[in-house]
Order: structure tokens, then sequence, then C-alpha cells
């Protein structure tokens, strides 16, 4: 069963009924102002700190689910019923209420007819402001229903937000304080919420309508709902009638009233105007540049064209439309998301406790890189900041000051060098290498520097098998093999060294240091030696060995048998030889693929081991425990496209892919225009239900694996590589790609029904010597790309 | 307005209306499982501790207020129609449904009558168990409404609660990992939590009926509610079926189905048992325990035993019915909560955040240290284990660990001179002086000891006029003076050294240690002499002094220029003169007083003021910032009573007491039976609003200062004095105390109308030397004691 489409002009995915099966949501505002935004209006905003500065107050795990957002109310005051604008809260049954969301990129609408009364908001967070404007057209069009012969309509208007205390954690957990705090006032008619203002006169949030006047007003909360009120049916909604209250103390929220009447084919549009500021005087000036309609079709249109613009450096059009709107839009919405919000705050993320992840980050860029280099180039050198001194790195840092936390991951450090290859490929700047930047403890050295100690830092810290340590856990962080002693080693960690090894070997010779070259060539051999050696397992590769040097992964286990990271990572990384690479893939189609897509490990363990962690801590077929991990199933993608098999790729990118999942909404749950970050596996009741959407890895790896594995459009440190692995029955597909300031438009034609092989590359006209496009030596030119596969 | 009595025979409050301004509430259990029970079945369950054993999901402030409970829904199968026996979540109008709530001690009754059911719900924690029982009483009773004519009656009825996923915090925050570890199974009947049951297998909830047969269950919420539903009809009630659902993530319930008929008159009995248990083979023989009526009758009898028996050591009948009902039941009842519960886990204190205060413990003492002596003894023994071997000490400790953490408050340590003085008082256990209790650092010093260090911290870390350093705050701990110099002072604390001293000396006298007599008493008059000095305004004491050792509380102040602590510890310490006594107590009652008590402070700061701190964060009128704090007003009324207004002091008490609030419970909006912490002072809009109630040193104070200082029966070194200090008018009162292991009938008269004075003791018929009741050579006597005042 769906719930909604695409509409690939607009670029809007449309949402025909709102009771979804999880709210589906949108995030409004790029910059410093961050609206989450339900299908419903749920949600909350908060200023760049979703802990410390969140301006709504939301209820994560409400009953019912999505309360706390951005509600209008409608009441007909010739029968005295109401309603919402956005189905919730009030939620009218929907024989009588008609619905319809459309998500934008960086905006929503949401639009309603009920009783005769039709509605059209729309929320946006402008350029360049700290504020959200919401518009809301009323119209009475007496076709669509209401009292039958009644010729015009007495409605009131209610604007309602509720304002979170700013500290979200000390919000929901102390109210000996936080029921004592709330202050709010009202001046020419705008709402101020001063909670704390007394102390930090930084913290002011207003809310006001631009262009009517209010007939009354509520700032405390059980003035506005009734005592035993809720959202549902607020006492001033029913009533007619706002109590004019301040809040001093208690639950500071925001709501107006505004009354107005409408004859037959009339619309009144209603602005308003919710915002943060540190400056108590600017609220004023603020809600009047937005008094007229005019000037907001003006900002919502910089909005659409901000975007367009962002996401105009890569475009498809394949035989496959799903494939088309995800990779043009919806994937690389998600991915520039990733980089403003990383995991900061999301419908599953509570905005309060996870800082930047320094090996999510890390990831993160390969997902935006060609949209935004320059931003990229300043978070590789803030997470270098927060790498020690001896190679390993920080786990997570604060976005706000910079300063990290958590230490102990036998992964994070080798992130980087996967983040700074792909940043040079993309841009050709490998000058990026010699920048100075320092490490925790003060040290300066170069980006360069801090990859060779990275892999250096894995390379002597070894277990008994020759393999780096796991320490706390490694990119699965739900495998804690450290207990007592200090032995457990990772398999993956020694396949991130090759891989971290070769890049690193090819970036030296870039620069000119030979004998680097050669060391990391050899540390990347003799890593993959010793993996092939020690950790395969006869038909895939081991995962991890434990303290007691057992294995995990491997066939001699009873549970976890198989798991899908150093299989991909075995092939993407070098270290699978032909064989081993075909076989540990061969083992993953068998074992671990599902028709929801590739498990992480299987069989899931049953009982609590406590010397593997906290991977047993969850039931059989959700999260680590063998759920279908949405991250690594683009590894396994990329490890198909390598050993050539072009039908398995596109096979699993389509199983994980959230708009494949369109016609099975109900059961696959959460938003089919983003990934989301695990699907329960097939050991799990619900099997192919979604979890945890928007702020995951998965949004960068599997954009990576379809637009540079795929589709084959692949930056290299020497240009642009075109090497395509596709469905054998693809004609081809044609694809825009800017890249180091020029763009190309690629039509790639596969007339033998191959899914790998370039065997001719025409540009302008001209046939190439490869299928390597060499770097412009100029900007801005456009270049016309014929590849023919075979 | 009020929403309830006092049922006096009954030691029930009795609640006739649902719609309380605040969920009134009650705490059952009084040894390891705590359920917090409001009037309309809302709260939660832990077990010891509310942050890592919480059993029931909780919302505090949900909207609407007061939801997740113990609910009980009744279905009439006939119409469809269905409610909830304790009015909450279903909240049908109240035309149509009665309601009344009784809190007893340590249980509480809810009935409810609706469409000609009547319902009676009790609930209790057994005596020895870490379970909770609810009985319910379904009787259909045709005179009292439902469908005319109808013979008998087919009704379902529903049990739900929602489980918490035991850590407190994580619950609310961590979704990304909570949506996925929920865990459940139903076997034989029994609905048991599981989750995290893989990690620690120690903790297990359960729930089941103990004398019927459920038709279906529900596990998962969603199931139970549906999408989009909540508590107030839930799908399953709604449809009258049930899905047998399991939760293997999401958010597991426990909720059954049981259908019956009741014939006209005809009455049926349920009986539910919800527990917690670290033995998962427990739960059957738990709930089978609880099959028979009879047996939980008799259970609920024991309860009422255990409060009858620790209640009965102090009672008083005066010509105060509401001082009566207070002292004799529900102030004390109070107390013994805050020793049970500290301030861990209230309807304010949301139970993750703080431990045992290391001040508020010392204090709450006071109040249940003749009720529960050794228990006394064991906590001061925790709490003298938390302090340094400086004489300072941590400011809290974990309940579990016993591990203390947080320090730099300048009085903290001093509270065990206030503690240790009231223990030795109450049982005459002068030994105690010599118990070796370590510090911190494992050095091990006599009690003794232990209280000479907290007088020499006090008096070695001075400021520049010779009064102690306040560091991070004192009682008052939004007084924050201490920024860049660590100059601020504390005119409170030195009266707090005053004191400290002066027991120090009366203790080292029985101890016989003569040198320590005269170097406590010199210490005590020095301290006093300086604060004669330096902190007298002229009509009262200054407060402290800031740093840059400008006054706060002083004449010179226009904002902040009386506080009610140093004037009231300037009196009950011995640091006020006569003259500086009366007229410091006369500045409180011109500048302080209210008709709802006496405010902390006045004026209350209008800005913040960074020098000052924390204090000025509230709006005036709120917590430190200028409102009624209840702990700090007996302080006022033992000063009166020792200065012999007695008429004042008595006023002091009513003001605050809660049951004086009963009739105007729409303003007071707390429970009427119970002290809060603070009430709304003039310079808020809402003032005489209570807030904060429960788990405050309200209560131990309150009670002392009637029952030691107003009723003036009080015990001494060297035995129990009695000094009333009355209202002129009361002709007298009688007292029941039990004393070191003897019990006292004192009857006092007042033939003269005088509020102090104590004319002749006549004991057993024999006229006593003075007003000192030496204490009896043998147990378990009873003697009758006359007082004449005059």
């Amino acid at each position: 069963m769906k719930y909604g489409f695409f509409d690939k002009e607009k670029k809007e995915y449309v949402i025909t009924r709102p009771d979804t099966p999880l709210p589906w949501i949108n995030y409004l505002g790029a910059e410093e102002y961050c609206a989450l935004m339900s299908n419903t209006a749920g949600g909350y905003s908060f200023y760049k700190d979703p802990r410390q500065r969140r301006i709504l107050r939301y209820r994560y795990n409400n009953v019912p689910m999505d309360r706390g957002g951005r509600y209008l109310y409608l009441r007909d005051n010739q029968t005295g019923d109401f309603w919402s604008t956005s189905w919730q809260p009030v939620l009218k049954p929907l024989k009588e209420y008609k619905y319809e969301c459309r998500h934008g990129l960086g905006y929503t609408t949401i639009s309603s007819e009920y009783s005769g009364i039709s509605t059209k908001a729309t929320y946006f967070v402008p350029l360049g402001e700290n504020l959200e404007v919401w518009t809301l057209e009323v119209k009475f069009e007496p076709k669509k229903g209401g009292a039958m012969g009644v010729k015009s309509r007495d409605l009131s208007l209610f604007s309602f937000v509720e304002f979170c205390l700013w500290d979200a954690l000390n919000d929901m957990t102390d109210y000996q304080y936080n029921l004592n705090i709330g202050e709010t006032k009202v001046e020419d008619d705008i709402i101020y919420h001063l909670s704390r203002y007394r102390v930090e006169q930084d913290l002011v949030g207003y809310f006001g309508c631009a262009n009517a006047a209010p007939k009354g007003f509520d700032t405390q909360r059980k003035d506005f709902m009734g005592n035993y009120g809720d959202w549902s049916a607020p006492r001033a909604v029913a009533e007619g009638k706002m109590n004019n209250s301040l809040a001093v103390g208690w639950s500071p929220v925001g709501a107006q009233m505004f009354n107005f009447k409408l004859k037959a084919g009339e619309t009144r549009t209603f602005v308003f105007v919710l915002g943060f500021t540190e400056d108590i005087k600017e609220p004023p000036a603020k809600i009047k540049k937005f008094e007229d309609p005019k000037a907001v079709e003006k900002e919502l249109g910089k909005i659409k064209a901000y975007w367009e613009k962002n996401l105009n450096k890569f475009s498809v059009q394949s035989e496959d439309p799903e494939l088309d709107l995800m990779v043009n839009t919806w994937n690389q919405y998600q991915c520039l998301t990733t980089f403003n919000w990383s995991r900061s705050a999301s419908y599953y993320e509570s905005g309060i406790g996870r800082g930047m992840g320094f090996r999510d980050s890390n990831q993160d860029t390969l997902g935006f890189v060609h949209l935004i280099p320059e931003k990229v180039k300043g978070r590789i050198i803030d997470l270098a900041s927060n790498q020690f001194e001896d190679g390993s790195a920080y786990h997570q840092y604060s976005p706000l000051s910079k300063k990290g936390n958590g230490s102990g991951y036998g992964d994070d450090h080798l992130w980087l060098t996967v983040s700074v290859p792909s940043y040079i490929k993309e841009t050709g700047d490998i000058r990026f290498l010699e920048q100075e930047v320092p490490f925790v403890g003060g040290e300066k050295a170069t980006i360069y520097a801090h990859l060779a100690r990275a892999i250096n830092f894995s390379i002597t810290h070894l277990g008994p098998h020759g393999l780096p340590k796991i320490y706390f856990a490694d990119w699965n962080d739900c495998l804690n093999l450290t207990h007592d002693k200090e032995k457990a080693e990772s398999v993956m960690i020694a396949q991130m060294v090759v891989y971290g090894a070769n890049e690193m070997a090819k970036m030296a010779q870039l620069i000119g240091k030979e004998d680097e070259v050669k060391k990391y060539n050899e540390i990347a051999a003799d890593m993959a030696k010793k993996v092939n050696k020690v950790a395969w397992d006869g038909g895939w590769y081991i995962r991890a060995f434990d303290e007691d040097e057992e294995p995990i992964g491997a066939s001699s286990n009873k549970e976890g048998q198989i798991y899908l990271e150093t299989q991909a990572w075995g092939v993407l990384s070098g270290t699978a030889q032909k064989e081993h690479a075909l076989k540990c893939m061969d083992a993953v189609r068998k074992q671990l693929w599902t028709k929801h897509g590739v498990m992480l490990m299987t069989p899931p363990y049953s009982k609590f081991i406590p010397k593997y962690g906290s991977i047993c801590v969850y039931p059989p077929g959700l999260k680590e425990n063998g759920a279908i991990f949405c991250h690594p199933n683009p590894w396994a993608m990329i490890a198909e496209c390598i050993i050539g098999r072009g039908d398995i790729a596109y096979e699993y990118y389509k199983a994980v892919q959230p708009a494949a999942h369109n016609e099975i909404a109900d059961l696959y749950k959460t938003e089919p225009y983003v990934y989301c970050q695990m699907i329960a596996g097939k050991h799990h009741k619900d099997f192919g239900e979604g979890k945890n959407s928007w702020l995951t890895g998965s949004a960068c790896w599997n954009f990576i694996a379809v637009s540079q594995w795929i589709l084959g459009i692949r930056p290299n440190y020497n240009g642009l590589l075109i090497d395509p692995c596709i469905p054998k029955e693809w004609k081809g597909f044609q694809v825009k790609r800017v890249f180091r300031n020029s763009t190309y438009f690629i039509t790639v034609r596969n007339p033998q029904g191959v899914s790998r092989g370039v065997k001719s590359v025409t540009m302008d006209n001209k046939q190439l010597a490869s299928n390597l496009i060499a770097p412009d030596k100029t900007t801005g030119n456009e270049h016309h790309v014929e590849v023919i596969m075979g």
C-alpha cells in the first residue's frame, strides 16, 4: 500500500493521506536555522545546536505519535466546529477531510479541504534568515461542502506553537527548575519568548502574523489548552476565545486568534513568522519584511533556486525512473542534509546526545564533495584537528566548540584515508596534502602526515594474528570485543589499512615521494597477504578475532557465521584476490542476501554473549544483530561492480532504494524518498520494516555506489573515469556531470548488452585514448561525451 | 474552591472530583519498590533507583497532563461505549461520571460510577514484595444509570501499562537505540517485559491477572492503541478486540482483555499484579499468591498496620483540627516519604538527576528521627562517610553506590552539626559520638571528630569580613556569589557555625571534654560577636557579602534588601541578642510576611545581576527570587517561638500549612495534604500558587516547628522539654509522645491565656521541678503529664 508519489517535475514528494505509518518529514533551513517538519506539521526548530538552542518543544515518543509542531486551527464560528489545516492535531475523520502534503527541497506545503473551506499552508526558512515563514491561504469553496446555502463564512484562525526552554535536555528532565523560568511578553501583536532571557540576553524567540491583527493571544499553555486539554481540542479553539495569558513560569506557548469572513470563492492569505534572534529589537522588522505575500513568494523562489543550483552538478536519465528520482534529487538532498546536521537531530536522533561523529562525518563528505568541495575541505580540517598525535582520533566533536570527546575506537582515524582521497579526486586539489593542521595536542603537521599517522597507528597496534586491534569497536560499533584482554582484532580495519595504504601510495606518487610510494605499496601488500592468510575462512573473510583469539564470522561459529563488512571491504580495498573476491561475494549472495537487501550478518545471536558486547543486545533481525543495514549495502554494490556483476549490483541497489519501497510503504514505514539506517532482517517478524531515516551514512554510500560504480562516472586523481557496471539489459543512459568546473554531458550506450567494459569514448567528437577524461585546463566548458560499452 | 476533604478517622484524603488543578499523588511502597500514584491512576513505578530501574514509562509534562499510569478500561459490549475506572485517560464528561479517590497511607482507592456500573480499584505495594497489587470490583447497579431495562451487562475489562526500557534517561533520549531493544513474551497468561533481558538477566517486569483468564493480549503499543491512537480511545478498547501482539522493538506495553457478564446487583472482583524480579521463574507464584481477594485484603491490612505503628509515636489533639490532621498523619507521612525517596522521584523531580543531597538528607532526618532512629543513625553514617578530611563534604551521593559527587558548597558539612544533635537528643545515644566513620579519603575518625572538622573548615576559610566563605552557595543554592574572586561570604553560614559550636559545647560537656566545652563556647561567641558587628544592618541581618565585599540583603540594596534566612537563623542559632532578635523578626513581619507565608527575600531582582548568580534567573516571585519558600518558613516560626510570640508563630504555621489551603485549592494547586517547596510570592501574578510538592525539606522543618516549638514537646540532651509557644487564645492541647521507649500522655492547659511559659508540670501525679522530663530509666512505661502554662 502506498501513501504518496513523486512529482518529478516539481521535485516534490506528494503525500496523499496524512496517516503515514510513521511521520514522513522534511528539513527546512540549510544554514543556521533548522526546522524539522513532518507531513502533518509536527516537528521542531533549533538554531545551530538542537540541544542548547531548541526553539520549539517537541515530544519524542508521544502518544499519539508526532505531537508538538506548527499548528493552525480553523473554527467555523457559525457552528463551533473546528479543525486543523494539517490534519494533526485535531484528526478529523479522513472521510470528511481531504489532504495533500508536498515535501519540496527546503519547503513543505500542506493542503486541506474540510466543510467547504480549502487551505494551503507553505512552510520554509528563507535564505540568510534565522526564522521560518508559514503562509496560509484559506478559501471558501461552497461546492466542496459546508453548510448548504451559507453565503459567507465566519471563521477564526488560531496559530499555535509551544516553546522549548532552550536547553532541550533540561526541558525534559528538571521540572522543579524549568516550571519556574518560563517568561513571555506580547508587544505590538508580537509574542516574545523570553525564558532565561534575564540570564542569557541573547536568547529570544518570537512569533507573529505579518499581515493581520490578532483578536487575542495566549502564551500560557494551560490557558490555551485548558487544564486537562490537549492539542486536539484546545479550550481556546473550542470556545473561540483567548485568555490573553502571559506566562511567568509553567509552559510558554505562542498562540493568536484571527477573526475573518469569507464570501463564496474568496481567499484570504495569512503570513506567520516564527524566529530566533539575539537582538530583542529585531523582531518587528523581521516580521514586517514578510507582510506582502509577494515578498514571501520571492523568498520561496530563492530557496528553490538555491537547491536547483546545488543539485545541478550530477543528474542522470536512465531506464529506471526511480533511480533517476533518487540520484538527481532526493539522494543528493539527503546527502546535503547530513552535511548540514550530521547526526544531530532527526525523528530518531533526539538532538541532545551526539556531536559530529569522526567516522560518520568523514564518510558523509563522500556524498556531497561534488556539490560543496570547499565546505568538505573545511570539515576535513576540523576532523583532522581532532586526531591525536599518535594517529588515533576522538570519536566525535561538538559542532559549536569543535572540541572532541570520546575515543578508543580502532577505526575512526582511518576514515580520513577515505575522505581525503575522495576530496582530492573530486577537486584535483593535491596541494591540500601539504596543508598544516594541528593534532589535538597542538603539534602541527600536513594533512599527508595526518593520514600517515592514521595508518601508522593501525599497523603498530596489532593483535596475536598480526591484525589491527579493534579496541572498543570498529565501524560495527556494537562489536565490543575488548574486555579483560586488549587482544581482539578487526579484519575490517586490516582491510581499511590496505585501502588507505593503496591511496597513500597513489598520492605519494602524485607529489613525487617515490620512497613513500614503495613504502605504502608494501604496507598494503603485507597487510593484504596477512588477511588472506589468517582471515580467509575458505568461503569468505572472517570478521574479527575475539580476545580469546577465536574467530567471529567464521564457518565454525554457530551464530554470526558470516558478516557483510569484510566481504565487501575485502573486495573494495583490493585485499581480495580474484578467486577470493568472487567466492566471498558469492557467499554474501547465498547467505546474506534477501529481497529487502543484504543482511549485516547471519544467523543473528539468539542470546547475549558477553565477550561480543552490545551487538547481542538487539533482538534477532534488528540493528547490528542481523538487520539489513543500509550503510554497508552499497559496499556490496561497489564490490559487485568491481568484480563486474552489474545485474547483482543493481539488484542490491534496488533492494534498499527508498523509492522502490513506495508501493509497500505500509511495510517499509519510513519515508520512500530518503534512506533509512536499517531494515528489519529476515529473522524479525516485521522483515522489511525500515527504521531511523534521514541522518545516516546510507545516503552518501548509496550515492557513491550508484553514481560512481553502477553508472560508473568516477572521479580519479587524474580525471573523470567512465566505467559503468549496469544491468545487461540496459540499453544505456545519460549523465550530466560537473567536474572540476566543466560540465560533461555523457551518453552511454550498451549495444551489446554487457554489464561492464568500455569500448570507446568520444568527447566533443574526438575519440579518447581511454575511458579516463583528463581534467579541463580551463574552466566553465561544456563537453559532450559518447561512451560505447562492449 | 475545593476538590476534596480529609477523612480523619480513616487517615485518608478524599478527592471528590478528578480534575484537580495538578495531579494529586500518593506514594505506594515504603521499601524497595516505589509506585507514584496520582488521583487518576497516573504515575510510574521503579525498583530502588528511579533512573536505572524504572518499570513503567511516564511522560512528564505530557499534554494532556499526567499520562502514563495504571489504566483499567471498561467496555459495554452491547453499546460499544467505553470508559476508564479512574476518569483518566478516557475523560468521560463529569456530568455523567461519578468519581472518588482516597489516598491512604500506602494505598490508594479510586471509585467510579458510569452507566450503571460502579467500580472500586485499590492499589498498593504489599510489604516485603517488589510488586504492586490492583484490585478492581465491578458492580452492576441498574438504579445508577445505564440502558433502561437491561437485565445483564456484557462487559470487557482491559488492563494497560506501558513499560519503560529500564533506563529512564535513555528511554527518552536515544530512539535509534531504544526503538530496537523492546521485547516481551506472554506465557501462561502472564506478560513478561524482557527488554535488555538478553544483556542484564536480572531485569524482568511482569503483569498479569491473579484470578481471571484473559481473552487476549497486546504487548506492542501501536497494536493496542492504533497507529495514531492514544490512551483516550485505544484501538483495542474501541473495537473490543486484542491483536495478541508481541513486541520486538518499538514500545512494549502490557494489556489484557477480560470478558464477563454481570446481572443486576452482581459484583465481580479482579486482582492484577505488576511486579519486578531478578528471577524470571518467580512471577507465576508471585501472581498466584494474590488469587484470593481475601489474601489481598490481608496484605492491605498489613500495610495499614505498618503505617499505624510507624505514625503512632507522636499525636496531638488541639483546637485546630487541621493542625491535628497534618501533625498526626500527613506531615509525618510526608517526612517518612522523604526518608524513603529523598529527592529522587516526584511529579517534579523526574527521577534521573539527583542523588541523596548532603544538605537535604541531614535536614530530612529531623522529621523522622522520632519514628525510625536506627535508620537515621545509618543515614548519618552514610553522610559522614561523604565528608572530606578537611571537613567539607560532597554535595550529594548515589543511593545505590553511596559514592559522592559534586562539592564546593560553603554549608553542606555544617548540616551534620544539626542532624547529629537531633539524633542524640531523641535517642540519648551519646556514645554515637564515639563511633568511627571514614572520611572520603579513607581516614577514620569519630562522629564527634567529623563534626569538629566541619566547624573547623568554616572557621578557617574566612573572607574579608572574617565570615565564612560561601563558595558556590550555601543553603540558598541560587546565591552563587563566587566568580573571579573567592571572597564572597555567607552570614547564614556564620550563624550555622554559632549553632553548631553551641551544640558541640553541650555535647562536649556530656562526654566530659571540658576544654572542648570552652573552645566551642568561644568559637560560638566569637562568631556571634563578629556577625553582630559586621552583618547587623540596623534593622536586620545582612544576608551575605559578594566578591566585591558589598552587602546583599541590606537596606542599601535596591533589590534583595532583606532575606529571611539570616533573621531566622540569627535567632535560632543564638547569634541574635534580645534586641536584635526582636528587631530582625519585626523586619521579617513587616517586609517579608504575606497572607500566604513569609517570602524568602524582597524586593525580587528584576534583572539578571551576574555576580549574584542563578537567583536572578527566576521571574520575580518564583523560587529563590522572592517566592514563599516553605522550607525556611518554619525557621521563622521557630524564631518567633524563641522570642515568645506564639500568635505570630502560629499564623506563620497556618499560612504555609497545606491543609489550610484546602478551600483555596484552585489557587494553591498542589496537594492540600503535603507540603510543597514554594508558593508564588506577592510579586507574581499567581501569588499563592504552590509548586513542587512532596519531596521537600519543608516537611521535616514544619514538623519540627509545630511539634517541638509551637506545641513545645522538644527532646533535649537531658530529657523531654515541655515548652509550648501557642496562640494566646488556645485553652490547651493534648499530646501523645513516645520518647526513649516510654509513652507520655501530655495534657497542656493554658488557663491564663499566655503564649509561653510553663508554671507547673506534674507527671503521674507528682510535681516536677522544671519543665524538663528526665528520661525513663526503664522502657515501655506510660506516663501522664499535666502541664499548666502561665
